[in-house]
């Protein structure tokens, strides 16, 4: 069976069964997306409308695709990179009605240029909404597809990079779409962020590596939301964390928190797990490698691929070998050992499933939003980065809370003047 | 010996030994407020300058106090509450040059009036500066003191609660100076209300009921930094937590961090120990009191005294007593006995120290600063709710993190440049 | 008013009805041990019988007294150190009846030989049954007051100290009685030294010296039960814990549980906070004080008063004086300072209000339901030391869950004749 | 190419390279054991001596047997279930010289007798030693193999199950040979079962469901040391856990630790996740299905196969299918789907890669340990369950302290003096 179909580009069209159990597990517990879909989507907003859509192909991202798809619109996805792409789900997704760019086997010694083609392709739809991922599609449509910007109604940005990316394009004036900073709704930040990072990157590093986090001194680089989460469960299972930061306010709060707060450098020579989720490049370098224990274990969490500098890594190695699934190991020239799980890239894809689906409900129950939002509003709205209207975040939470049974109250009357009164 | 020092009006100043142990204990663990105090206070914008300070007396207020004295300031300190006052320290401060205006004894029956004498004798000094509390001081100088409005360069708020305030005069287009929201320094809430609250509230509750937490249901009404600092510091001594909110994205928060979520009412039937930090009136309110389960503990840690309806309580109880220091029993008619802990004041200072010292020197080192900003800056600045410079509230942290050992990094200036560009 | 009353001596019947307030406050929440005394106690075996107690002299173990007056027997009890004693509590005691021996004031300067001179008079009335504390009572009935040992029927002990001495004794072949090791009873050591010392200990060091527990490091030397507890709640309240043990086993244990886990001698150079948890002597002295950072807080939470070699303190301080209520500064040659809490005796009671009620609730019906199967059952026990017989261990554990509204399940038949098969 | 070789029985000689690479991770991050056997093992007592294994096929267990063949001793090894045998980790074995008896495809229909089958096998080379799983092993030896009794010098076993069905058959005078409880040690129990159960139960599940467990209420069942592990790291992972206990002392322990404390079918109720972890059967049934909310996920992480009811399970549903890897779905007759994680059996092992390599190393350190001493000291052993010597137990616990950097104290002579005299 070939893996092309239609425009699509899969690996095997074969694997989708298996790739249709996985979206639908994840459809079942998206009770938010669902309620979202059934509330707000259907309006006809979609109706024709092409989304171009990058994303690491799995089942949860799958669903979004479904779901705009379902909402009337003519859907496109492509995967930030091969490593990121299950060929199941992406089978499914053809199926499903949805063209996909996407296979495990595209190029992976030369992803970055593949993964430039692939969000091309994504472009040369003439998407009227992007949900990007750190804002590579807009980076190309504002660069070398400029003809198909006046398609673009808007884009819907997930992560913090790409959110500053974003401003950045702004600042220098260069921004002609407006942009909604989807990961800045609290619905998305507070929990995908922080709990669906922390989650899933040491699920992942567990599950690789099969070995223990009680007791390990586990160092924790960038305390942001990522990196907040990741050392509170790696606290909450038995770590001894240390924290790396720039932010003095940040290195404090690790403080307060229980950890220790170190210059990364210094951070080197006692770890034994190293996490970094910082959003900049080149964390992780030679010069820390070179400090670091035998059998040290490095992993990226954050967006960016490039935060531990494994080319700099391999470099320095006499010997580059894989030791289990998902785990490299990097032999130095002093004899020792150091262990790379999921490449380099955001581990909690490269070797696992990704965030937790009850996460990308809430997350993709905003990127659903904003995408309509776009689709809907563009016109009144400006380009620039523009954050989601507060009562789409709360209504988002409202919809969590009440698919979990948990309630909140509304303030009275008397509460609202009493807060809004200087005079009590 | 008399409790009247110059224009001071204290208990007795023959206490003053034990408050100057006190307030040298405060000074030996403010390392960041004593080199604040040497890098910056001691420029000679306080000199001859009045600062009028509402604040608890307790040995850290007091020292805040001695140290802008000792900048050049003349000082003159309030006390929100006659619950709020230790005598001692009360007493030392006017031997170390303060006038001061606080007596543990001052009309507790009608508390409220008294400290609006209060407040409106500190305004009669004529202050510069304020650092005003809950925002009285400003309250009462745009409305019954118009007249020393002049005199006044701006004041600096800590709590939420006064910030809220002070930006709804602002709305009105009442508010004539510049105000400067400390509590908005990253360095104060993050720290003050959410560790400070915590760890203060529950040493109170503890230490006034001589009663377990571990096991205990314990509600916290609110979950904003106090809200979510108590919350914690409960789960961590083993308690069961139980939040209330009214914003549905603080809600799933909670419950994100394993707590249950519940609306008060129905709280209130399982609850064994109520806290309310909301910053609202009449959280908790003879309907919840008539739910409740015999024995149940209830006190306030946020900065409104009516958040639980302390007199709605006792018109309830058929009969109101202590039975133990700072815990009255309510006994109710259907023979429930109900316990208040505390006042239904901020517990953490009505039933004990008030906030851990070294929490107290990051506030103070931004009060301290805040102030320093509003005397020699006030020229430069409009009317309104400004923060504090984000470059101020950095050093801050840094001083703290280096008190303490702990180190961080710099951004290289190739990280920089890439945080910079959205082209790579 | 005098102090004395019958043969009783205490310092000031006048305090009473501060003293009966906070017994009544026990009282209310003791439903463990008053369910035990109306379902066990009541049965006349406690009839005039003489029961000897040396326990701390507050409001819990009062009401473990009162019960046992209640219950028909004559009571004696006496402090193990004046610095244990509540004068308040000791007043309401003799007015319910008790025969007390105990005050602040007795001999500070010589507390040693007061507590024994204490101990021989509670010895001297002839108790057939003792409820004794590290065994003190009865090595003085097997020393010097051996004519006494006719009428003993037996002892119950609570501590882990005592029990070893109580061991040791029955080793040398001088045990005479039946002793019952209250402290292994799963409903003693399990929350007793766990929970109970923990959050005490924590909540009297944190009212003591208004200091924050959150990024401090902390060092707990010795990890058995009330170290575990004092390790679990210091890092719940965002301590950075350290571990000092003798045992691999345990110390491994606080490895695996996040915490570091060095030699005393290193630890003392790193650490902020020190608690002493082991039972044995000298394990903070002169060579560890050597080696502290400027501001070291010590503390003992064990049973053992020589823990901390207060002595060996004292005389390499130059100064000593106190600098709040409980704490005291040592000053050092080198300019170094380092802070005493509650004197090196158990802390929790010097400096704090003991055990939370509930956790005493649970000691003390174990407790008296020793002395009440002492009482009943001595003849057909053996000189020795004997635990409590698990059936009324689980009973108490019943009982409590119970009153917390709590519930568990009971094995089926099949499920009992499953444990017991090998067959399956 | 065969899966036979020699005798062994293996799924695919082929698969060995990547096996070697899974062992040779595992023997990498097993310092203890290869301490020990460079220490201990090498000593002569296993040349030539029939060691009969049955254990998982996983990467630990096999380097356990790789270790005794290393010593010299011929190695038969077999799984206790086929869904519990990684194959390529069995090919590997069988080249590294060890007799195998596993493969994953092994009549799943009827793994009871296939796994008798294979014990017998392993009987049936005679061995002298057994490392025995759930007494699997002594009890065929006991009966229908009887004659092979003689060669045995004893057996060790290392579940909590199977100690207790030994300790059965000696009560019932049947056993014959010495057997050690290497579950006891204390380096075992305390780590392997608790923090080793802890995580890998929950990595399976997360790995697994790719569900959140934030927030989400975890029902443990069973509060021994296995439900103490998962219950503290689901809570540490921010779980609500309610404990369900028959034991009124550990669910007094489970309630003081935080959690709620409820009979099953009032768990049964409100819970989302299920877990089990008692060691006896039937702990979920229909009476428990029938009242579970629609989506409720359980797993066991118990010893005992039938903790579950999956076969009342699956009579009561309408339809089972797979709906992910290692998750089944149960359709209910009302519309429920109720989903099981890893068919009911250990699910670290079913649907994970077991224990973390850190804790085999301890448990296999302690089995090669009382492999060994059974080796060497048979003659000197009765019948009967013995446990290991504690200065084993200690040694094993010092080596790991030692491999990770941390270190203790030993008891100066005085103070263990003092310990041992009641005098002081």
């Amino acid at each position: 069976m070939s893996g092309v179909s239609n425009e699509s580009t899969v690996m095997d069209l074969g694997l989708a069964p298996e790739g249709h159990k996985k979206i639908e597990w994840a459809a079942t517990h998206s009770p938010v997306l669902n309620q979202v879909r059934d509330e707000h989507l259907m309006d006809g907003s979609f109706e024709g409308l092409n989304v171009g859509v990058v994303l690491p192909i799995e089942a949860k991202t799958a669903y979004l695709a479904v779901v705009l798809t379902e909402a009337g619109a003519d859907v496109t996805v492509a995967s930030p990179s091969p490593f990121m792409v299950q060929d199941d789900v992406a089978a499914a997704l053809v199926e499903r009605g949805v063209t996909v760019y996407a296979s495990s086997l595209d190029a992976p010694e030369d992803s970055e240029k593949e993964m430039e083609r692939l969000l091309d392709r994504v472009l040369r739809e003439g998407p009227g909404v992007l949900i990007d991922d750190r804002a590579g599609l807009a980076a190309l449509l504002h660069t070398t597809r400029r003809n198909l910007l006046a398609n673009a109604r808007g884009a819907s940005e997930e992560t913090t990079t790409g959110v500053a990316k974003m401003a950045a394009m702004h600042e220098e004036g260069i921004l002609e779409i407006p942009c909604l900073a989807a990961n800045d709704a609290r619905c998305k930040h507070l929990f995908d962020n922080r709990y669906g990072t922390g989650q899933s990157t040491l699920t992942a590093l567990m599950q690789s590596t099969n070995l223990m986090l009680g007791g390990k001194r586990v160092v924790v680089l960038g305390y942001g939301w990522c990196g907040k989460g990741i050392a509170r469960y790696a606290a909450g299972l038995g770590a001894r964390v240390t924290v790396c930061e720039v932010d003095p306010v940040r290195g404090l709060e690790a403080y307060a928190d229980g950890f220790d707060v170190l210059p990364a450098l210094d951070a080197a020579e006692t770890g034994e797990v190293f996490i970094t989720a910082t959003g900049v490049r080149d964390v992780l370098t030679p010069e820390h490698f070179g400090r670091m224990r035998n059998g040290a274990i490095l992993a990226n969490a954050g967006a960016v691929d490039i935060e531990v500098d494994v080319a700099g890594l391999s470099s320095a190695a006499t010997e580059v070998r894989d030791v289990r699934r998902d785990v490299e190991e990097f032999a130095m020239p002093d004899g020792r050992r150091l262990y790379l799980v999921g490449r380099g890239m955001v581990v909690n894809l490269t070797a696992g499933d990704g965030h937790p689906v009850e996460i990308m409900d809430l997350t993709f129950a905003i990127q659903a939003l904003c995408a309509h939002h776009l689709a809907k509003e563009y016109a009144t709205m400006s380009p620039g980065v523009h954050r989601l209207p507060k009562e789409i975040d709360d209504e988002v939470a409202a919809l969590k809370l009440d698919a979990v049974g948990m309630g909140i109250d509304a303030l009275t009357p008397e509460q609202e003047r009493y807060l809004r009164s200087w005079r009590e």
